[in-house]
């Protein structure tokens, strides 16, 4: 209530000074001085042919770009370049970068709290973490879960983009999952190993020729609409994803150069991250819905999971998320808070009262 | 598809300049010569002291204010000043105020396809209305069901607040409100009277009194949390809304003036529009919960709709609708349009493709 009461006070846009608060002062920080064009490095973990995703650094810094009349220019730093998609925290944190595109769990991967931030298996939805972010600590929780300083952390939208599973045989019973390998990146390969799946991580460009020669069984990947389609001749049937319902894109500044911008490109900054959110959900829902027309007219099959795939596909979700808690007390305090607000929220959604999830 | 392909390639900011096609070209701006100060006059429909909507416009135009060096300077006009809450539109059309905020069923009532893209029982839920907009031609809908050219329109967001029924007696059946005098705002009388409810449009202010005298049975609002507070002394319970589950707000701007903008300042405009998107959205859930915590500690009863009571204002809501579609040609295939979306979306939502609504 006190954080609910502050932050009422200070107005939402106010939000990441709060989490200033946690940072040390940026003592060497240098005023840009006035009229001067500020040239920043932007590392981003995903490259500009990257769905929805990588367009969205490009469109980011044009519109900065254009708004400050050129006085603050992005030059955008892709994989290709830095070869560090995972790096992108550190280069923002130690300053060889100024500013970066990324999501949580590629800077602290699948045993850190910040997994709650990114992609989840039936994680909340976009409604429920934007308010457990503002409401409920989230956001507090997500810095420590980073576990750095002199990084300041926008919480940047998310594209409610969903992976999918593409199989060359039907999947009805936990039975069917036995021994299915299965491409799927770290983050889900834990809870996918108590099921008895075989997780592999092939290069995405591989994939279509692996699932075509039976190399491997099923593939999981929200990338590219072409991709999927090619990959598609070689698969058989569809399955939505419960592995990704809410990645979140953060945008990560080094906290010594923002402290240098002068108030007018500040401000410039934060609005556009903040229209990064909208424009990301609505990237997210024209590349959803093409994907969804593309499967209608191929010759794959869209199928639900059965009832009995769904429930063991959660309980060992939650199983290894328990098991994470047991190794980490950092890890269980924020599993333990995150509950807390889920189910009160969710309470209140039953009752009408809020978005249901 | 088409207008999906095209969107597509000019990406989701360009979106309005889309609506541009549609209105003449602005003949008689002027551009605004470099580095002179631009003072616009703000109309909106809502107090600064309204809670989430009212506080919305100030921190907007602060925001402008400072990201453009104090070069877009707006002046916020109250409804006690201009004294037209439902004349926004027009003020703007005809260019005595540059820029408003608004609703579209202030816009143009109840009997308008405009009320779409507002508040309306068991209407979008936020995501839905959005995607709607963007993928399904909802955003040139909305264009023409306000009829007017010279005027922009910009969807701003929805603070998902929703109204709630504060009554003096418990609401099982049907039976229960025949007869019930209630404090609604035009909106949703049409549906209400279906069911035998007594429709009255009091005075904020009146309300507590009012309900306390046993004058009206029940009273409706998303108004101020303080002010429910009093209210909810005069009573018993408090239901969830049906009636407003994703009212939008909408920026418009005279399309002159737009025109005459330099193009940092136009781009400054339509970022700081995006934002508001998000601000609305963290403002709303911040309100809601505060109610909810404040309702909680209370002498009211929480309760839900029964299901009897939900399929009956379910079905006078949907007759109301069908009843407007035979009056006019225009809100039928405004109508028909939505509810053909609707029905791809929610099914798309079923198989868990979609969040779901």
């Amino acid at each position: 209530m006190v954080l609910v009461a502050l932050v009422s006070r200070l107005g939402s846009r106010l939000l990441p000074f709060l989490c200033a608060v946690l940072l040390p002062l940026a003592a060497h920080a240098e005023e840009v001085s006035a009229g001067a064009k500020v040239r920043w490095r932007l590392a981003t973990s995903w490259s500009a042919t990257t769905p929805v995703l990588g367009e969205a650094a490009t469109r980011f810094a044009d519109e900065l770009r254009v708004a400050s009349q050129g006085r603050l220019d992005l030059r955008i730093e892709e994989p290709a370049y830095h070869k560090s998609p995972h790096g992108v925290l550190d280069m923002v944190r130690t300053g060889t970068h100024d500013i970066g595109f990324t999501a949580s769990h590629f800077a602290r991967g699948r045993e850190s709290p910040a997994v709650f931030f990114a992609a989840l298996g039936f994680g909340l939805s976009d409604a429920e973490r934007q308010s457990w972010q503002t409401l409920g600590g989230g956001l507090k929780r997500l810095q420590d879960a980073l576990g750095f300083q002199g990084v300041w952390v926008y919480p940047a939208g998310n594209p409610r983009l969903e992976s999918g599973l593409w199989t060359r045989r039907e999947l009805k019973t936990t039975e069917d999952l036995r021994g299915l390998r299965l491409r799927v990146p770290g983050e889900t390969a834990a809870a996918l190993k108590r099921l008895g799946l075989r997780g592999q991580n092939l290069p995405l460009a591989e994939l279509g020729e692996a699932l075509g020669q039976g190399r491997i069984d099923a593939v999981e990947w929200p990338g590219a609409t072409a991709k999927e389609l090619a990959a598609a001749n070689q698969a058989r049937y569809f399955y939505p994803a419960w592995q990704d319902p809410s990645a979140e894109v953060l945008v990560l500044v080094n906290a010594d150069k923002l402290a240098g911008l002068p108030a007018d490109l500040r401000s410039l900054l934060t609005s556009a991250i903040k229209g990064l959110t909208v424009d990301l959900q609505e990237a997210g829902a024209r590349h959803q819905q093409a994907r969804l027309e593309q499967i209608t007219k191929s010759k794959v099959e869209l199928k639900s999971l059965s009832r009995e795939l769904q429930q063991a596909l959660r309980e060992a979700n939650e199983e290894a998320l328990r098991e994470f808690a047991t190794r980490s007390s950092e890890f269980d305090e924020a599993y333990q808070e995150r509950q807390a607000f889920l189910a009160r929220w969710r309470d209140w959604a039953r009752q009408g009262l809020w978005p249901s999830p």
